[in-house]
C-alpha cells in the first residue's frame, strides 16, 4: 500500500503541474451566458447533498421525488457493457404503478465493471430510498456517474438519504444540476413552457457531460420534469422519437459511456387537459416543447465537450434516405482530421469530402456540394468558382461553424452537432485518472 | 491575388513558429532501425525524379516499369469520393494482357475532387507514359497523393517522363520509397524471399502513410513486386485475402483516404515451378510470404502513425464470429479515449471496457476479459484479483502495448493495430493546409 500512496501522490503534483500550464478554462468559452430560469414543476421535489463518494467539498448525490400519479419514460445506452443501474432502470422503467417515483443519482463513481457488488450496490440503494420515501422499491431509479471498475461506497451514499429526505423542495433542481457534474464546467438546465387547453404546462430539464461521452467522468445523465398531463405510453413515444433527434445526433468523441440514461417524468398535476395522443394538437405541441429543452441540453453537453473551442452543426441534405443522411453527417462529426481542422480554424473542406466518401452512404462525387456558413465552398466535383480560401478561413474563425453538405440524390436529411478537436481534450484524456 | 499572396506569408510564419515551439521529432520514435536490403526483382526497374509538383528540392515522382509476362493485382479505397486516378486503376486491373505494365506516382497532389479536369490529367499521364515506354494505355496505372481538390499540374509531370526512363534501374525501389513520401517522416521498405519448388522467389515493397489516412497529405500507397511466376486469379485471390487481414487491420484515426491503393505486380521472371492454386504447398509458402511483407509495411504505416508515440495491437479473441471480433478490435483501436490514455502511459481497462460495449458486437460483461500485455486486468466482469494499478501503469510505459480482450463467447478472433492519439496529433492537422 506504501506504493500505491506513493504513486498517488506522484499522479496528484503532476495533475496540479498540468493544470498550471495546460491553464486549462475554468468554463467553456462556449458555456451560455447564465443558468437558466428553471419552472418550479408541481409534483416535483428535489435535493442534493455531499456524501464524500469521491469529491471533497461539494454536492454528489441529487435526489428527485415524484409525486403519486407520475408517469416516466426513458432512453438508455445500448451498450453492451452498461452498468447495472441502467439495467435495473430498464427493467423497471415500463412499470405504470402510480405511487410515484423517485431518482438518486450520484457523481465521482460510475459503478460500471463492478461485477456482483456492483449489483448488490443498487439494489441496496433502490431498497433504502423506498424505505425512506415509502415508495415501493419498483418506483426508484438510480444512476451512477464517474470512474468506471471501482465499487460504489454505497453506504455513504444511504447514509445521507434522511437528510435528503428533509430537505426535498420544488425550488432545488437548480442545485440538483451541480450535483450530478463530473468533468462538466457548467451545470447544465434548460426549460419551456407550452399552453395545452389554454393552461400553461411547465417543462424543466437538467444534465450532465462533457465529452459525448468518456465513460469514466462523462457519461451523459439528463433528467427532465413536467406537470403535464401525459399517458404513459405517449410520453415514451415521444422520448423515443426526440431523444434520436436531439441526444443520439450529438457527439463530441464518437465514444459512448455504460451508464447513458435520461429520464422525463410527468407529475400529471397541471390542469391542462390529459394528453393521450401522440398527434394530437396538445400532443404535437406539448412534445415541440419537450424537443427544444431536450435539444437545449443536447446542445449543452457538446457545448461543455471536453476541450472544444467551437461549436459545429452538420447539416446534410438530399441523401437518398434519412439513414444515409444521418451516416455522412456522422462520418463528418466524428472525423478527427475535421474536428481539428476546425480547431486550427482551417476551411480543410477537403476533409468533408473524405467524410463523405468514407461514410458508407450512397454519394456521387460529381453531385456533391459543400458550404461553410453561407459560403458555397465545393460545387459539382470539384472546388466553386466563387470560392476563395480567405472568405473560407474568415468564416472558421467563428465559434459556431454549420458544415452543409448537399448529396442531391434524395431527400433524405439529418443534422448533428459536434465540437473541435483540441490539444486540450488530449491533455484531459491523457492525465485523467492516473 | 495580393489578399492571397499575404495569408500565404503569414500561414509560412505561423507554421515556422509553430515547426519552433512543437518540436517535432524529425522521424516517428517507433521507425524501424533502418530502411530494409531489398532484393533486386527480375523484370520490374525503378526510376524516381524531382518534378516539382508541390515540394521543391526532394524527388516527387516515382516510375515503375515490369517486363512483358507480368500480372497485377490490386486493392482500392471504397471511398464514394474517390480520386480519378483509383477508378482508372480499378477499370484496368482485371486486363490480363502479357505487354507489361508501368505505374507512375506522384506525391504533393491528390488529384481529388478535382472534376472533369482531374479525369483529363490521369488520362494525359496515362497516355504520355504509355507513348514513352511503348506500352498500351490500358497498362498504365497511376496514383497521386497530397492536397484535395487543387489541380494537378500533370504537365510537370509528364515533362520528367523521359528522363525516369532513360534512369530505369533494377536497383532504384528504395529511391521510389522515397519519393512517394508526404507527412511520412520515413521510407517504408519490406522484403521477403521463399522457396518455391527450390527456387529462391524475391519480394519487395514500399508504402507511404502516416496517417490512416489523413487525406490531403497521408494517403496510403503500397507497391510489392515479386518475380514469382503466378496467375493472375490466384494472385489477385491472394491480395485480397491478404489486405483484409494487414491494411485493412490498421487504423491510425479512423479516417479513410480518398486515393488509398495497393498494387502487387508480378514478374514471373523466377525460375520457379508457376503457382497455380491458391491452396498448393506452392500458394500456400508464397502467400505467407506475401502475407508478411504486407504486414510488416502495414505496421510501419502504423509507426509513422502522425504524433504517435506508441504502437499498440489489439488481439480480440472468444467472440462470435471474426467479424465481431473484428468490430470489438476497430472500437477498441479507434476510441480517442483508449488512444489518449496510451498516450498518457494510463492503464485504463475502463475505457477498453467502453469501447467493447459500444462495439455492437455481442458481449456479455460478465465473461470479458482484457489483458495488458501479460497481465490479467479484468476478469468476470470486474477488476482481476491479482491486479495492481501499478503493474499497469509500468507496462504502459512501454512503447509496444499489446491490449487482449478475451469474450469468451466462440472462437472469432481478430487482431488489428493502431497508435496512441496525442497532441502533435492534433498540431499536425489542426495546423496543417492553412
Amino acid at each position: 500500500m506504501g506504493a500505491k500512496k506513493k504513486l498517488k501522490r506522484k499522479i496528484k503534483s503532476l495533475k496540479a503541474k498540468l493544470r498550471k500550464k495546460g491553464a486549462a478554462p475554468a468554463v467553456s468559452p462556449l458555456a451560455p451566458a447564465a443558468f437558466p430560469d428553471l419552472p418550479v414543476i408541481r409534483g416535483a421535489r428535489f435535493a442534493s447533498a455531499s456524501a464524500g463518494v469521491r469529491y471533497k467539498g461539494r454536492t454528489d448525490v441529487m435526489l428527485a421525488l415524484l409525486a403519486p400519479g407520475s408517469v416516466l419514460a426513458g432512453s438508455f445506452t445500448r451498450s453492451a457493457t452498461r452498468a447495472p443501474s441502467v439495467f435495473n432502470a430498464q427493467r423497471k422503467i415500463g412499470d405504470t404503478a402510480a405511487d410515484g417515483a423517485a431518482i438518486l443519482v450520484n457523481s465521482g463513481n460510475a459503478n460500471a465493471f463492478t461485477g456482483a457488488e456492483g449489483v448488490a450496490a443498487v439494489q441496496s440503494i433502490c431498497e433504502a430510498v423506498a424505505q425512506t420515501l415509502g415508495l415501493p422499491e419498483s418506483r426508484v431509479f438510480t444512476a451512477s456517474t464517474g470512474v468506471i471498475g471501482e465499487l460504489l461506497p454505497h453506504e455513504r451514499i444511504t447514509a445521507v438519504l434522511d437528510q435528503l429526505a428533509a430537505e426535498l423542495s420544488e425550488a432545488s433542481l437548480p442545485d440538483a444540476a451541480r450535483a450530478i457534474m463530473t468533468t462538466d464546467t457548467f451545470p447544465k438546465g434548460a426549460a419551456a413552457t407550452v399552453e395545452i387547453g389554454g393552461v400553461p404546462v411547465q417543462i424543466a430539464g437538467i444534465a450532465k457531460g462533457s465529452g459525448m461521452i468518456a465513460p469514466d467522468m462523462a457519461t451523459m445523465l439528463v433528467y427532465i420534469f413536467t406537470d403535464a398531463r401525459i399517458t404513459r405510453p405517449v410520453l415514451e413515444s415521444m422520448v423515443t422519437r426526440l431523444t434520436d433527434k436531439t441526444f443520439n445526433c450529438i457527439t463530441v468523441d464518437s465514444d459512448t459511456s455504460t451508464s447513458d440514461m435520461l429520464l422525463v417524468g410527468a407529475t400529471c398535476q397541471s390542469e391542462a387537459p390529459l394528453i393521450e395522443l401522440d398527434n394530437s394538437p396538445a400532443g404535437v405541441a406539448f412534445a415541440q416543447a419537450l424537443g427544444e429543452v431536450m435539444r437545449d441540453l443536447a446542445h449543452q453537453v457538446v457545448r461543455d465537450g471536453e476541450g472544444a473551442t467551437k461549436f459545429i452543426e452538420v447539416v446534410v441534405s438530399g441523401a437518398r434516405s434519412d439513414a444515409d443522411a444521418r451516416r455522412v453527417a456522422f462520418a463528418i462529426a466524428n472525423s478527427p482530421l475535421v474536428k481539428t481542422a476546425a480547431a486550427g480554424e482551417d476551411p480543410n473542406w477537403g476533409r468533408i469530402v473524405m467524410a463523405v466518401g468514407k461514410s458508407g452512404a450512397e454519394a456521387d462525387r460529381d453531385r456533391l456540394s459543400i458550404r461553410l456558413g453561407p459560403h458555397l465552398v465545393a460545387y459539382q466535383g470539384q472546388v466553386a468558382r466563387s470560392y476563395s480560401e480567405e472568405v473560407g478561413a474568415a468564416y472558421m474563425k467563428n465559434a459556431e461553424i454549420v458544415i452543409g453538405v448537399d448529396l442531391r440524390l434524395g431527400v433524405g436529411a439529418a443534422t448533428v452537432w459536434t465540437c473541435d478537436l483540441t490539444n486540450r481534450y488530449i491533455e484531459i484524456n491523457a492525465d485523467y485518472r492516473s
